[in-house]
């Protein structure tokens, strides 16, 4: 606190991102990181962006990614906004989209960083309880909305909406935004993208940090109507003309040239996943259904905390909420298959 | 304009930055870049990140950037906060520190982005004119002042204000924040952080962008009292945890560690600045004193924007604002030596 701040920092509850330590050896299964490594290509495209025209601003518009990503999902580069990771992105959709008399509307087990840019903007906003199944029902968003937004899947439980349960919101809710954030959908979900052209009031924002393997490279974007995305633009133009470094450009880009890459990384972790929430089930954990790169998991003797931190202790991290309704749970990242071996070993000796 | 817009979006008037464009063969002398590249050492630095760990978060608070910038100014890393450019630097500190009941304080002719971040926060602020030397006078920043924000040397101009102004100021107005923003000091002035630790309401602002080469790697930091630093992060990770990517954050840190480069390619900047003053001069133009790695010119005879226009028909860009007071300037970013010649013999044909 200083008599130096804006009054707006003092009501300020900054986001807290799970741990990045700096030891090695770790088993890092706390921040939804991609076990493989990126494209080979993108490594390419980075060493050549390491020269001399780095002395030169970026392109502002990233014009080269955006008409990427358009002809990506067969649409037009004023379909598409780019970020300095999807973070930066959601940060403007809540100033440029989701702020409106009315509520915002979002499930009360969701992406955490949700009430925080609501606190940064001032924006109220209503969080909508998710069943007792931890399952999104979009007929709890009704007409007082002012916007909604979901993951979907949605963190950190892993549960999948379909499609057409979000068609139906879009329709029953016309002239309101609902922001689709799918971080994770690569790992298990059709994309909300397939209904952008229908519906002028949905946008969806995906980011390369997961199932590209690029989160050291912050690029994230969103797909939707050419207006809200010429919201976002006007925001994106007030605050930082250059939000993305001639490398993440670069790196963005040689990614989505590298489909086969793209494929068969995200098949590896969605195995993985699969055999995991076995092995899960069988040391006595519920385990939620997961179209993500984690799983969201209980044990129904066993405290969640202590459980996290015994498998701390085993040089093992993973993400534990101390929240209302998910405090008994464990969020724990698909690694390759030896991190997932090491992980059922350290619990099963943990749970004997 | 669009239905879907928080009323916020309508009332924004965004930044639009110098022309960055995509043929080559241009002299382009308009975004005041650096016509040196990076470090070489910043080249291999980059060249490293390429890889595995870029699957990886960065680190969220860039702690060895932090402390490297720290020791080369001879502060603790309390006393650093970094960004994704000093523009996005500059934008969390109009909301965490600028946003007062009273006005912000600005020079009339100044950067442009200034009214735009008040526009984005709502921030109501006061044009302090400059004199009609172009000269900023601390006098006529008074008790008023909700809070300060300057660039030093000022840009458009190019006219530096000496360390002895800045400290009478910051010791007449000791309950308001002056922020001084200095992109291009390494160009010929002295550096405010001399006066951080001796003033708690002084933060300083700068970037890699210029005098270390990195227009395209987007780096920038802030140097002032822990308390405004906190005030900065409490903003930041409200907004976005990771902000630097890895590339970033290892080439910003390799740049601090060759400071011989630093030094060798800002004095060539320097000397090339003083031999085009003077060939300016010598074609008419009234030059005002800079301190930057641009000047700023006028000729008595000529349209400065059918110069501007002439001199792009050459392929040459320069920067011409059509803005109050200043349209009859041209703004001259330092190119290399060839560069410069080629522009004294574009103007000599053009005004012969």
């Amino acid at each position: 606190m200083s008599k130096f701040w804006s009054p707006v920092v003092v009501r300020l509850t900054p986001y807290v991102p799970g741990e990045q330590p700096k030891i090695t050896n770790l088993i890092k299964l706390n921040t939804n990181e991609n076990p493989y490594g990126p494209s080979p290509r993108v490594l390419a495209a980075l060493k050549d962006a390491a020269a001399d025209p780095l002395r030169l601003y970026p392109d502002p518009n990233a014009d080269d990614l955006k008409a990427t990503i358009a002809r990506y999902h067969d649409l037009t580069p004023a379909h598409v906004f780019v970020g300095n990771g999807s973070d930066e992105v959601l940060a403007h959709a809540f100033m440029a989209l989701l702020k409106h008399d009315r509520p915002l509307y979002f499930p009360d087990i969701s992406y955490s960083f949700y009430p925080v840019y609501c606190g940064l903007y001032d924006i109220s906003y209503r969080a909508v309880p998710v069943d007792e199944a931890y399952r999104i029902d979009v007929n709890d968003y009704d007409a007082d909305a002012g916007a909604v937004i979901f993951p979907n899947p949605n963190a950190p439980t892993g549960r999948l909406l379909g499609l057409a349960d979000i068609e139906a919101l879009l329709t029953r809710l016309p002239d309101v935004v609902v922001v689709v954030d799918e971080a994770y959908i690569d790992f298990g979900g059709d994309s909300a993208i397939a209904l952008v052209q229908r519906h002028p009031n949905l946008l969806v924002v995906q980011t390369l940090s997961k199932s590209r393997s690029l989160a050291g490279l912050r690029v994230g974007f969103a797909v939707g109507h050419p207006d809200l995305i010429e919201g976002l633009e006007r925001v994106k133009n007030s605050f930082n003309s250059y939000p993305l470094d001639r490398p993440a450009q670069l790196g963005a880009i040689a990614s989505f040239e590298d489909e086969a890459y793209f494929q068969e990384a995200r098949a590896k972790v969605i195995a993985s996943r699969e055999w995991l929430i076995e092995d899960l089930q069988e040391l006595g954990f519920d385990v939620l259904p997961s179209a993500a790169n984690f799983v969201f998991a209980r044990h129904p003797q066993r405290d969640a905390g202590e459980l996290a931190a015994a498998l701390r202790q085993r040089a093992i991290l993973v993400r534990h909420f101390k929240a209302p309704r998910i405090e008994q749970f464990l969020r724990i990242s698909i690694g390759n298959d030896a991190e997932c071996e090491a992980l059922v070993k350290a619990l099963s000796e943990i749970l004997r």
